[in-house]
């Protein structure tokens, strides 16, 4: 019998916000599966904070390029897709970490649709996504009562998500652009760098925010 | 010393779905406190399956009415901040309990602002919301790569919202009436009721989605 694929959110990088179904399944998996490089991979860090017993398992990296090149990545998806179902094949029950939640923007998404299509059980295990961390850090409420939720990917024009009405969410992209746009908007917006993360820092006016700030920042301009 | 207040997610309705964090912080909590009265409050259900343990502690029932009538919902929200104080003052640490995630719709962002502001540490502790565990039961990502993802409150205009370009969540608010929205604008839309819980229900067509279904019921429609 072919094994079970999960695609496990891990959230967004305090080890205590994995759930007990994030911890069960990667302590009852045969394998673990890792986005980058075990040893620079930020959700495997995280969940082996949480359960330090997974790092006995066998990890299986399925590299993933960060390349806007669609050939290549195209390639990297059906390779990746093919390295976890001959795992599947031997009936090994396998635990994709993910950040966040992987249903949001994860590379985990483009992998489970290869791997169902041919025919494998491949599933969603929900996480605590880095917008809902980044806005308790800041102590606000995301949205209340009428007030739309957007969030808006790294690619997106920053204009036409800022003429939204209700809460941004700025996740990845170009911070500088973001808070230029933010600025000229003269809109009330604060953010959040490496949520949950030992080096977590906190700007409650984004005129703080330096441009160079990392990847993982979470921006969150109110209307 | 005053206690400090929580607000929990306590997640969408599977008790797997409970962080670590938040069953540490009930099981260490002096007092829980529930926006329902026990006996029928989903919250509460949920944590008592991941923790029955929290059903010997005393449990604070600060009653927060499902009303559009401003006046009595401020008077609701100033009467439950009163009594949460009540308890902080004494220096009991209290666990506030929140379906999904405190900082998305919850009624704990309006509590949490009046404690704070008579000085209180009110803390938010962040959960998986509704829509991250919907998109999981379906088996499909929420939104990948470029596509923005919105999430729309139970008033807001749904012809307005299905203009958005990217993924659509409704939540709560009237479903006949997104529904026939979705169904003119020919979207692909599908619908999760009551998940996580026993009776979830899972819908991939929208024409199947009965106009009674639960207020709990999350539907996503695709662009």
């Amino acid at each position: 019998m072919n094994g079970i694929l999960y695609g496990v959110g891990v959230g967004p990088g305090d080890p205590e916000l994995l759930t007990l179904k994030a911890i069960r399944l990667m302590l009852a998996c045969d394998v673990i599966a890792v986005p980058q490089k075990p040893d620079r991979c930020t959700a495997l860090s995280i969940a082996a904070q949480a359960a330090p017993e997974i790092l006995k398992k066998p990890i299986l990296t399925v590299e993933l390029p960060m390349t806007h090149d669609a050939a290549l990545r195209e390639r990297a998806y059906e390779e990746g897709a093919d390295r976890l179902i001959e795992q599947l094949s031997k009936g090994k029950t396998v635990a994709f970490l993910t950040l966040g939640d992987p249903t949001v923007y994860s590379t985990y998404g483009y992998l489970r649709e290869r791997v169902a299509s041919r025919g494998f059980d491949a599933r969603f295990v929900p996480g605590v996504p880095s917008f809902c961390a980044a806005a308790a850090a800041l102590g606000e409420p995301l949205c209340s009562d009428r007030e739309s939720l957007h969030i808006i990917p790294g690619e997106a024009n920053a204009e036409d998500a800022l003429a939204l009405s209700g809460t941004k969410v700025f996740m990845k992209g170009a911070l500088p652009d973001r808070k230029a746009a933010i600025l000229s908007h003269g809109v009330k917006a604060s953010a959040v760098e490496q949520c949950g993360m030992p080096q977590e820092r906190i700007y409650r006016d984004v005129n703080a925010l330096p441009d160079d700030a990392g990847y993982y920042t979470v921006l969150i301009a109110k209307e």
